[in-house]
C-alpha cells in the first residue's frame, strides 16, 4: 500500500512547492535547466518558466547561469537557491513529523491500491 | 504572509490537496458539481475529473449524486466526504501552527511584492 505523502506549498502565488523543489534538485544534479527538464520529463519551456518564477519570487536568483557553462548553457543553484531548497525540505519533514499520527489514521480512509491519475 | 498548504498524495497521485478540498466545500455549498465548478471558475470537465479522482482514491465516494436531485443532477458530500474534508482542514491548521516560526523566517527570503504568475 502506498504511504500517503505530505507536501507543503507556500501561499497562492507559490514561490516554491513540490514541483519547483524537485526542479531545483534536478538542476543541481544535472547542471543545466535543459538536462533537468529532460530528467523530469518536462518541456524546456516549462522548466524555464518555473525557474523564472522562482527567480522573481525571491530576493535574489535561486538559479544562475553557470560560469564557463558549455554550449547550450549550464545552470547551477546559487547559495540562496540551496538555502531555499534546504529550508523547504526541512519544513516538509517537520510537517510530516507533526502530522504523523493524523496521516496514519487518514491512511485508513484511502483505497489500498493507487487507482488515480489526476493531479491537484 | 503566505500560509503553508498541504497536499496528501497517494502514490504519485494526489488524493486530496488545496484544490480538491476547496472543490468539496464548493460542492457542499452549491449542491452540484456544475454550480461548484462555476463558483470556482473551473470547467465542469475539470471539476468532474477531480471529483472522480477523489472518489477513486478513497475507500468510498466522497461525493454522491443527491437523491431527488434536479434536472442537471445535484451532488452532495457523503459522510466520508465530510470526514475527509474536516480531517484535511485540521491537518492543514496543525501544519500551519507547527511551521509558524519557519514560515516567518522564510518570509524574509521572499521579495516584498508578489511578482509571480505561475503555479506549481
Amino acid at each position: 500500500m502506498p504511504a500517503p505523502r505530505l507536501r507543503i506549498l507556500l501561499g497562492s502565488a507559490i514561490a516554491i512547492g513540490p514541483g519547483k523543489a524537485d526542479l531545483l534538485e534536478a538542476i543541481d544534479r544535472c547542471g543545466s535547466i535543459s538536462a533537468a527538464a529532460r530528467a523530469m520529463d518536462m518541456s524546456y519551456r516549462r522548466a524555464w518558466l518555473l525557474t523564472d518564477t522562482m527567480n522573481r519570487c525571491f530576493r535574489d536568483d535561486l538559479v544562475a547561469a553557470a560560469p564557463g557553462g558549455r554550449r547550450g548553457g549550464g545552470a547551477a543553484l546559487t547559495p540562496l537557491g540551496r538555502e531555499v531548497l534546504d529550508r523547504y525540505r526541512q519544513m516538509e519533514a517537520k510537517a510530516a513529523a507533526s502530522l504523523a499520527d493524523e496521516m496514519a489514521s487518514f491512511q485508513g480512509l484511502l483505497r489500498p491500491e493507487d487507482l488515480t491519475r489526476d493531479s491537484d
